[in-house]
């Protein structure tokens, strides 16, 4: 699978913008880079210059004038990729930025596959898979929670839990596999009452792993959260309440504003995902009908459920008899799943009001998306459905499935060792199981690979990564 | 104007991908940089780094790491502002740029104002204004030949065309005041003969950089080509076919496809702008009636019409003679407008059917977008409506609507002058015209600047830039 043909690819956002970065990779890198560069000072090649250097000068296709770049100088094996890598620092402009991709095909580079120079850099040996992976995810983490678990996984956190574990276990399996030598002779190099000590060890991180991956994967996806509500209860405004602080940092950075405002808001590092729903009223109308049925599929698909009214409802004995009746009927229908019931604009209350519909209406939440009153207090309990102990504790945190799928696989077959171990199994069908841990503990840092789990974990990256 | 304080900004597009550049300029933009930078190399300081040196490193806030990263290091006056400037190539999450953004305004820079970088290298004399102009124009432009000129531009091509004209007018504007000095004694310092000679010549230049703002401006802002054709006869199926080998470029880079097909094409370099519209086949209704006064709007605003027909529709002679018809309706309200009448899906037609319709309709093209017959043929006639001789010549072409208004007025100045060297116009009133005229040759630079005029140009660039 190894390529050491050089690979050309954009490797920021396309669009315009002020600059953009063109990647090189491979073996003659720095060789096309300086046939289509013209230094500002006369006679300076890339070729001799020394690695994390950058030029000034142009890029030229025959006579023409391209761009005026900058270029960066990165020799093998001190890059990214453990390769000679040149970057392009060119102007931002759509035009230019293919113009030199298109340059650089001519000139017999390859236009990188998804996420290649990870790849590559993975099969250099500058990063494990789990690391490889976990750039993928620092690129895609849109949170505090996400970003710290993924950078905890790049910087290698993960990997040394698991490849320590890995090579203690490495250790007794050698020694079994040399008593099969001596079979003959009854010899024990392995300790039994230390090895049962491993397992141990194995199983109790293993399982917290394992555990880690229910918070893993809250933060990794975030938590979907079904808004129930009739129009004009006021879901957007109470959005735009929650999204409040967010976007007061995010304006202040121009060019970074979003159009729409999305319904992923992050409270506290982790991400809710708002799911609106058109409410639950009861009516004869087939079309109204058809939208409750669609309510209940998006409280299905939620973890945690709110449903919101209108304060100033509640005026209407009526509006809170029937508001109770659908309360129940959704505690009916989902008894496990956590019910925010919520009442925006309680500004229209006056205080006689307020203690009426606190009385009616067991542990309701009152607060005004308008005037802030009891925003704070929503995110707080939408918080406490989280367990973000490990994330305080700095613990290791599994968010990948395809890691979660091999600690299963360990942890059952490490299980097995434990049962031999107590039932005095032979070593030789011992050591069957502790290879099988070993397998999978190898297929989470990359130890093992083959190529299409290395296909479908790198083509998941984005082109230029 | 001149602040010397550190500004920071994303400079590459907003959005993810597998990188981001954030800059930083100013006096304190490496010991800010150093002071959330940990290399990887213990010890290892910013402050002590060489001009143009790349290092591999964490950027930490307190003890949380933000992200590995690598550091650009330019100083001053070494880099494109002339100031001490940095360059952080992070992974490309807006979570993680926004973070480092934020970071470095806690430090205590100043997010920058549009162009704020270019604008600060042109104030430090990097730059004259004329290319720090070209600047924005290369980034935004999207073509071969808009490129092309703004390449020029920013190169200085125009600048030092006026500029050395400036300096000639100048040396003959000095020698006209000296005279003054010595009014009684009647000496003539500036030979008029000369001087003629380089009004002429000035006027010459002013009036071929004048001359090319029409191409200029057809360059930057692409020709509006109205495309008449009721709905079915294959209107985006043509956009498509002329679109064609732009199209196979454009998806052969990954990421830099277009979602929607835009109705901006370049042909040869030049952009055409289609504006579709709705036919004006006369009609009783009233909604369509105001679609075809709706057409005629767009055939206003538009500097060629495409007139698009379906083939096999002329085999039916009622539908000829209508379309003759509206063809000498479009002639008789533009008779100065370039007509382009096309039949599409000629593939549909029989040679015979052909030769009936080409000698009832005179320089009907036929083309089929489908096969691609007379697809180029169309591409050539629309492109000779350009001028593209000065192109060609890669002679200086004006396209910024400030420049031309300056020339237009330095043309007229110098026209004064002409007329008062025929009318031997005393020393002292000629001076005036030959002050005013340096004056807008000055503006063109930027010698001659002031606060409102810097912002109007700064604030159309991109952030970052």
């Amino acid at each position: 699978m190894i390529n050491d043909d050089t690979i050309v690819a954009l490797a920021t956002p396309s669009g315009a913008g002020a600059i953009a970065i063109i990647r090189l990779s491979g073996k003659d890198a720095i060789t096309m880079a300086d046939s289509a560069f013209r230094s500002v000072k006369s006679d300076k090649s890339l070729l001799t210059q020394k690695t994390h250097t950058i030029h000034l000068g142009h890029i030229i296709d025959n006579k023409r004038t391209i761009d005026e770049v900058l270029v960066s100088v990165f020799k093998n094996p001190n890059s990214y990729t453990g390769e000679n890598v040149v970057e392009i620092s060119c102007h931002g402009s759509n035009y230019i930025q293919q113009e030199i991709i298109q340059l650089f095909i001519r000139k017999g580079c390859r236009t990188a596959s998804p996420g290649e120079f990870t790849l590559r850099a993975f099969l250099n040996g500058k990063l494990d898979l789990s690391q490889a992976e976990a750039v993928a995810d620092l690129i895609s983490s849109d949170n505090e929670a996400s970003h710290q678990i993924a950078m905890q996984q790049m910087r290698g956190g993960f990997s040394s839990e698991i490849a320590k574990l890995r090579e203690e276990l490495l250790n007794f399996a050698s020694l079994i596999e040399l008593e099969l030598d001596f079979a003959e002779e009854d010899v024990e190099f392995a300790d039994r009452g230390q090895f049962k000590d491993l397992t141990e060890r194995i199983t109790f991180v293993l399982k917290r792993l394992i555990d880690s991956f229910a918070v893993g994967n809250v933060i990794k996806n975030g938590i979907p959260v079904a808004i129930v509500g009739e129009p004009n209860v006021g879901k957007s405004t109470l959005l735009n309440a929650l999204l409040n602080e967010e976007r007061a940092i995010v304006s202040e950075i121009a060019g970074t504003t979003r159009d729409t405002i999305e319904d992923e808001i992050s409270i506290g590092g982790i991400g809710f995902r708002f799911i609106d729903t058109a409410g639950i009223r009861e009516t004869t109308d087939v079309v109204e009908s058809i939208g409750i049925k669609k309510t209940f599929e998006k409280i299905d698909q939620a973890q945690v459920v709110v449903f919101l009214a209108d304060s100033s409802n509640f005026k209407e004995t009526s509006f809170l008899k029937s508001f109770k009746i659908e309360i129940e009927k959704i505690k009916n229908k989902y008894p496990l799943k956590p019910l925010l019931i919520v009442a925006n604009k309680v500004d229209k209350l006056d205080e006689k009001q307020v203690d009426i519909v606190k009385a009616e209406i067991e542990n309701i939440h009152l607060l005004s998306a308008k005037t802030g009153t009891g925003v704070e207090a929503l995110k707080d309990k939408l918080l406490s459905f989280v367990n973000t102990g490990a994330l305080r504790n700095n613990d290791t945190i599994v968010t990948n499935t395809r890691h979660y799928d091999s600690l299963l696989k360990a942890f059952e077959e490490i299980g097995k060792v434990k049962e031999g171990l107590e039932i005095g199994l032979s070593g030789d069908l011992m050591a069957i199981d502790i290879r099988q841990a070993l397998y999978y503990f190898g297929e989470i840092t990359g130890e093992i690979t083959n190529d299409d789990l290395l296909g479908n974990i790198f083509a998941n990256f984005c082109i230029g990564k």
